[in-house]
C-alpha cells in the first residue's frame, strides 16, 4: 500500500461525503472517536438555539412548544435503528453507569425472582472498569458474586449458578469483539440473561439487539440480548459527556420496577400522586428531569450516523472500518517493529479500533510515544497496563477509526507518523513523560 | 400600595442591578424561576465556547486542558457557598431523582448498620412526587417502610423506629418553608438522620447544612443536616435539565459506598483497575462521565446567584424575595375575591413561592385561569390537586419569584393582569382549558 493508493481507495469510497458533516480541526487526524467523537457541524446553530430561543425565550413554555419531553424517546428511536431494537424500545437517559445500574438490577431481581439459586453475575477481566464497579456495588447489596474470566474462557463458565452474563460487546481496551449473538445463546441455553454495555459498537458495528431471525419465541433458544446500554458521546458523537441510552428486551421490560424510579419513569409523572407506577414498557427507565442542552447535541451526532443509511448504513460503516484499521495496522507491521498488535487480527474479533503495545518488553512505552504522536496532529489515546492481568500488563496506544470521517490517507498517514516518533526517538524526550490527569 | 409605590422600591433596590445579567424576553413577566430558571445572558457564549472550541478544536485534550474533568468540584464549591456548606463537600452530579437514591441509600445503610431495628423513612404527604418515588423503590429493596404525614404532625413521629427524616425544604406546591436547624436537631435527638431536599431552597433562601453554631460534636445534639440534594434548572438558572448536586456531612460522607458507584467516583479512575475503590469525600457521590455541556451552562447559573454576595448575598436576596410574594399576596388579596392564599402567610414558613387556590370551591378554575394568564404574558404554572389529600384537594396557581430579576413592580402587575384575568371572564374560554402534555 502507498499513500497514493489510499487516496485512490477515498477516491472511490461510496461513504467520503459523510465527513463533511463534521467541523473537523485543522491539522488534525483524528483517532479518538472512540473516546470522544467528533463535532457535528449542525450542533453549534442547533445548541444555540435551544440556549437561545428554546430556554431564553421559550423558557418553561418549550417543555410542551419545543418537544423537550420527548427529547428521550425521539432520540431513543434513531439509535434503535442502529443497533438491531425496535421504536419505542430504547429511550436516553442518565449516563452509562446510571443505566447498567438500572438493567443490571432488573436482570438480578428477573433471576432471583425466576432462579433464585443463581448467585453469579459472569463478566470479563478487562471488561471497562465502571462495568465491574457496578456490579460489585450490586454484588455487595443483592448477595450475588462476580466472576472475572478471559473471553474464550466465558461459555465453559455459564452454569446452573449463572444469573447474567454481563459483557461490553467491543472491549476498551483490546477492541476485541465479542459473538453476541452466539453468547446470547449460550447464556439462554444455561439459564442466564444477558447484559450488554455497546459503548464502542453502538455507530461502530452492526447489532441485532432483537436477534432478528436467529431464534424462536423460546428464550432458552433465543439469540436475542435480554439488556442493553451504550454510550452517547463516542462513536455517536453526542459530546462531552452526552447522556447513554438504555435498552431492555420486550420480554423483560415490564415484569419490574428499576430501582432509580423517578418522576420522569411514571405512568403519569404529572398526575403528582404520591405512589410509584412504572410507565409501561422503556419508559420506566427514565429517572429525572431530561438534560435538554446535552440531548439537543446528541440527536445532531446520533443523525450523523443515520445519514449513512441511504448510504449502506452500518454495514458499510463496518466494511470501511475494517478496511481502515487493516490498512493501520498493516502499515505499523511492516515500519514500526517497535511495536505488536494488541488487538485481533482476525476482522471477525476486532470492533473499530486498533490497540498496540511494546513488543520489546518496553511496557512503559505506550503514553510519551502517544504525547509525541499527538504533538504531531495524529491524536489517539493511552491506556495503562493492569500489572495484575496476565494478558493485560502492558501499556497500550489506542486508536479508534471512526469510519464517518476517518479516510483511507488518514490511516497511512497517522502510521507513517508513528514510525517518524519512534524512529526519531523523540519519544523520548522528558516532556511527553509528564502524566496529565486524564490520560 | 400603588404602582408608583412598587416602582420607587424598585428604584430603591440594592440589588436591581442583578437582573441585568439576564436575557428576559420581551413581554413577559416571569414568575416561574422556581420551575425553570431564565437563561444568565452569559451562558450562551459559554456554551458556545464549550461546543466549538473545547468540543470542536480542543476535542479530547479538553478533558485536560480546558478543566473538564474538575467541573463537577468547581461548581459544587461554588454551590457550597450558597448553602453553608464547606469547600470540597458537595459536587454536581446527575439528576435529583438519582442524587436522591444515593444520599438515600447510604442514610439508610448507616441506619441498617447502627441501629438495625430502625425502619421507617418519615416524609410529608405533599412532598415532591419523585423523592416519594424513590424512597418508596428503596423501602421494596432494602425492607422499610414509607411513613407519610404533614408538616406539623412530624415532630411527634420521630421514634426509636425511625432511621431517616426525608423532606423537601420548601415544598413544591404551598411553598412551606421547614425550620430545618429545629428538625435536624428534633430527628438527632430521635436518633433518626436527615436527608434534604432543596430544590427549591438553593439560591432561594438562607441555607445552614453545616448548623454553624447551632450546635456541638455530638450528633445527637446537633442542628446539622446528614445528607442534602438539590436542583440545578430552579433558583440556580442552570438551564433545563441541568445536572444536581449532591452533599453529605463529612461526619458520614466516608462511612460507606454509595450503591452508584461509578468510575468517576473511583480514588483513581484513570488507573483503570477492576477493583473498586470509592474517592475519599463526596468524590465518591459521582458516577458516570461529567455531562461538559449541561455543567457549563449551570455554571453561569450559580454566578448569577454568586453575583448577590458583594449585596448582602443570600440574606440579601431572602429579604427582597419575602418583600415580593408580600407584595404579591397583599395585592389578590386585595383584588381576587375569588383566590384564596395556598401558601403561608407567615414569612418564617414561607419559600420564595405563592401559591393560589380557589376561595369558592372550584377546584378546576386553576389550570384555565393560569393558561389565559400567560396569553396576557406572566407566566406562572399549575399544580393538580390530590383528590385523596384532605388538605391538597384542590387545584393550584403556582408564582415562583425570584429576586435576582422578578422586580416589585412585577409582583403588582402580575397581580392587575390576574385580576383581569378573573374579572373579565377570559378564563372561561375554551382555549384555556385544553391540557397540555407538561403542566
Amino acid at each position: 500500500m502507498t499513500r497514493d493508493e489510499a487516496l485512490a481507495l477515498d477516491a472511490a469510497d461510496p461513504l467520503a461525503t459523510l465527513r463533511e458533516q463534521f467541523a473537523l480541526p485543522a491539522g488534525v487526524i483524528y483517532l479518538d472517536g472512540n473516546s470522544l467523537g467528533v463535532l457535528p457541524k449542525t450542533a453549534a446553530a442547533r445548541v444555540q438555539q435551544v440556549v437561545q430561543d428554546e430556554w431564553g425565550t421559550g423558557l418553561i413554555r418549550s417543555w410542551n412548544a419545543a418537544g423537550w419531553m420527548d427529547l428521550p424517546q425521539r432520540i431513543g428511536d434513531k439509535i434503535a435503528r442502529l443497533v438491531g431494537a425496535g421504536a419505542g424500545e430504547l429511550v436516553v437517559a442518565d449516563s452509562t453507569s446510571v443505566n447498567l445500574f438500572k438493567v443490571l438490577s432488573a436482570a438480578l431481581t428477573i433471576s432471583a425472582t425466576d432462579a433464585p439459586q443463581r448467585k453469579v453475575i459472569l463478566s470479563e477481566r478487562s471488561n471497562f472498569p465502571t462495568d465491574l464497579y457496578i456490579a460489585q456495588a450490586l454484588c455487595r447489596e443483592r448477595g450475588f458474586e462476580l466472576v472475572l474470566a478471559e473471553p474464550d474462557e466465558l461459555p465453559a463458565l455459564l452454569t446452573e449458578r449463572t444469573a447474567v452474563l454481563m459483557l461490553t460487546h467491543v472491549n476498551y481496551r483490546s477492541g476485541r469483539l465479542h459473538d453476541m449473538a452466539a453468547l446470547n445463546g449460550a447464556a439462554h441455553a444455561a439459564g442466564a440473561l444477558t447484559v450488554w454495555d455497546l459503548a464502542h459498537s453502538a455507530g461502530a458495528v452492526p447489532l441485532d439487539l432483537l436477534g432478528t431471525g436467529t431464534g424462536s419465541g423460546d428464550w432458552r433458544r433465543s439469540k436475542a440480548a435480554d439488556f442493553a446500554i451504550g454510550c452517547g458521546y463516542k462513536y455517536l458523537n453526542g459530546g462531552p459527556g452526552a447522556p447513554a441510552f438504555v435498552w431492555a428486551h420486550p420480554r423483560h421490560v415490564d415484569r419490574f420496577w428499576q430501582p432509580l424510579a423517578g418522576w420522569i419513569g411514571h405512568a403519569a409523572p404529572f398526575d403528582f400522586t404520591p405512589g410509584y407506577r412504572p410507565a409501561a414498557g422503556i419508559a420506566r427507565y427514565l429517572c429525572g428531569t431530561p438534560a435538554v442542552l446535552s440531548l439537543a447535541a446528541l440527536e445532531c451526532g446520533v443523525d450523523t450516523v443515520l445519514a449513512a443509511e441511504p448510504l449502506g448504513g452500518m454495514t458499510a460503516l463496518r466494511a470501511k472500518s475494517l478496511a481502515l484499521t487493516r490498512l493501520f495496522a498493516d502499515r505499523v507491521r511492516a515500519t514500526c517493529p517497535e511495536l505488536a498488535l494488541a488487538s485481533p487480527a482476525d476482522d471477525a474479533l476486532r470492533g473499530s479500533q486498533l490497540s498496540l503495545t511494546s513488543a520489546e518488553g518496553q511496557p512503559e512505552l505506550g503514553y510519551p510515544v502517544m504525547q509525541a504522536l499527538i504533538a504531531r496532529g495524529v491524536i489517539g489515546d493511552f491506556r495503562a497496563g493492569d500489572p495484575a492481568h496476565p494478558k493485560g500488563a502492558q501499556d497500550i496506544l489506542r486508536f479508534g477509526f471512526t469510519p464517518l470521517y476517518v479516510r483511507h490517507v488518514d490511516a497511512f498517514d497517522a502510521a507513517e507518523q508513528l514510525r517518524a516518533v519512534l524512529h526519531s526517538g523523540e519519544w523520548r524526550r522528558p516532556e511527553f513523560k509528564q502524566r496529565q490527569a486524564v490520560t
